[in-house]
């Protein structure tokens, strides 16, 4: 592998220097572009000020071989990126026929007003740059060459500039792509040992990124080559075990997905203190509806006893925290949907509603098929989100487990 | 208020430009200066390199009266940033006495290796810095002058941080805090143009800052003052209408709960295309189980029909994604939850399953209360995420207009 290029990323928008939101793309960005063989030395957010990104673009790619921008590409007067790269590079903006007609298709069926006139501003593009088409989002991104490499420019929303970073990057890549492991059920430094052992003194550096109840355990060819980056990713992944669930990007969602239509198995969820996050996860996989067919988010206990037939007496006995109501919304919205597979969540996500009997974090799960039906307690931390994050991903893995004995 | 000053942020560590770690704390940082009469330019990353560093902090002195750098200040030999300001603004490092003397402790307490060898550094204090000292941790932060103003460096971890700034702001902040009207149901331009002519002639100045389907508009006192701004605010909210749904940084789902509290409304939810989103949001809110029931997530029709009572010869004559079921999902779900109130999505999320009659992104909506149903369609565009989001938060808003009618 050759010697990693130095590269720079620039973040356009007043909303991130003033504090208003949180910048996640530079370091998405930084991460694509470590593993595509660059070696990110900077990063710099700049206001929606011309003569300050202008200024900010002709340092850096006076500097560095690829400096990849966001932001600043949308249809308002603070849309400064395409007029401050001109300026940088001393290019002119010309207007693009094919993206002008698409933004006035765009703009005649969902804008009503005036913002209309504005929209054009996007199909201007710098001369003699390649287009990045936008598959959603209205703002086109742009690759221009400089004299000491390439500056690429792209839309600030993340969901917009994710597919043109890669569009970029496929087309541009040398290096050995790296091997993601994605695990769950483990911590960050459990997953760090195991694949440090795996790794041994091969030449692979190993990153670890850890998000709640979720750790990929990513693999980068650092001069071992090919062939010894998959041997090392297949020792990693013994040691790992069945806490990895896919080597190839894909998310626990999508592996619970293909397992189960793989069996002909269908699937439902009854929650409470995840208030629909298990199905709204399932459901975000394009194609889910063939195998999920829908669930009870039975917050108030009423929903439990109407719509699941949890019976009213062992919710006195018990309380709905419990791993006899967790055992029995499964087996009742198995009943209710006709799925083959049921899986079930009530617990206290806090902050409010815990006690020394019921802490806050504690949650059931159940699974019921027509095997039986099994429910677990875990106790899980972090604040409200975190908790609720880490109890939908504890369901699906309950879910994946099931569905791998079978 | 005096004119903003400006200022900008540096932040120090290889792990955050490779991506390693996301920084959150200059989006912190950003909004504490901002509140504190400060109008932060840019935000600078770099890795841990110290020439690299020494001419960021450099450039940067000499641009802005105020420089507040993070990370870097730790015992290793990566902890580059006193040696970097030394150099940036030629000052000799010393050893602070009281500093070393509670490192020692430390380290003779905690440290079981070399690294109490190293934990020395952290007592080296710029020549004439004021020192910050920690509450937890063992990093010192400094403040020193700058030609221009000052320069503050803070240690990386955000709880060591956080309070050596509100020290540093207690002692000088005089700032006016910004005005934030959150919208929805209108595009970034409109709100822009609505928000400009309220603005006038006032020194407020405007960021506008767009999510799928919601808009937030900031107004940022530029010396116009407090009373100006609440103004200005006031010109602005009335420009934007029914469309403006909190001043107070409220969410959308926090606004439909409070409404529907304060009606002492019951809410249940009914859900396909979005596949739980809708109510995943309304629990994400602490405290929404007086208010929200629960609700069906009915992907499949099978669904639709058994637990929400949708008649099959309804869904045979018009399809799933129709005005119809909606209504027959809004008030269905009412019906068998016993909320006062029933919401439904039902749609075309794709990117399969859209034909010419049904492509995708038509959405309907219902909302069914004992006061009757109204149904709605709504032709949304983005990937699959996208159109998700946009029919649930065009759901939760269907519910507040409802709720302001009661």
């Amino acid at each position: 592998m050759p010697e990693r290029k130095p590269a720079a990323i620039v973040t356009v928008g007043s909303e991130l220097v003033e504090g208003l939101r949180l910048d996640t793309n530079t370091r998405e960005i930084a991460l694509a572009l470590s593993s595509a063989g660059f070696w990110v030395k900077e990063a710099v957010s700049v206001g929606d000020d011309i003569e300050l990104l202008a200024g900010t673009l002709s340092r850096l790619i006076g500097r560095y071989e690829l400096v990849v921008g966001t932001g600043g590409l949308g249809p308002t007067h603070d849309d400064i990126t395409r007029e401050a790269a001109a300026m940088a590079l001393d290019l002119e903006l010309l207007p693009d026929e094919a993206i002008a007609e698409r933004l006035a298709t765009i703009a005649s069926r969902h804008v009503r007003t005036r913002a209309a006139d504005q929209i054009g501003l996007q199909a201007l593009i710098l001369a003699g740059a390649t287009v990045l088409h936008p598959d959603s989002g209205t703002a086109p991104g742009q690759i221009v060459q400089t004299p000491r490499g390439r500056l690429v420019l792209l839309p600030g929303p993340p969901h917009e500039m994710r597919p043109m970073l890669e569009e970029f990057l496929d087309s541009g890549s040398d290096g050995v792509a790296p091997r993601i492991l994605s695990c769950v059920g483990m911590s960050e430094s459990d997953a760090q040992l195991a694949a440090q052992e795996g790794i041994g003194d091969a030449a692979v550096s190993l990153t670890v990124l850890a998000t709640p109840a979720l750790v990929d355990v990513v693999l980068i060819d650092d001069g071992a080559g090919e062939r010894i980056l998959a041997e090392v990713a297949s020792r990693v992944r013994a040691a790992l075990g069945d806490r990895c669930f896919a080597e190839d990007g894909r998310s626990l969602p999508q592996v619970v997905l293909s397992l189960a239509r793989d069996r002909g198995i269908t699937l439902a969820t009854a929650e409470s203190c995840t208030g629909g996050l298990v199905a709204a996860a399932l459901t975000d996989i394009s194609g889910a509806s063939d195998t999920f067919l829908g669930g009870v988010v039975a917050y108030a206990n009423t929903i439990k006893t109407s719509l699941l037939a949890v019976p009213d007496a062992l919710l006195r006995e018990y309380g709905a925290v419990s791993e006899p109501i967790a055992a029995a919304m499964a087996t009742g919205v198995r009943d209710v949907t006709g799925a083959e597979l049921g899986v079930s969540v009530t617990g206290v996500a806090g902050p409010a509603g815990g006690t020394a009997d019921r802490p806050v974090g504690m949650v059931y799960f159940g699974v019921a098929d027509s095997r039986g039906v099994l429910s677990e307690r875990r106790d899980l931390f972090g604040d409200r989100p975190g908790i609720r994050t880490r109890a939908c991903v504890t369901a699906l893995d309950m879910a994946r487990r099931r569905l791998l004995e079978r």
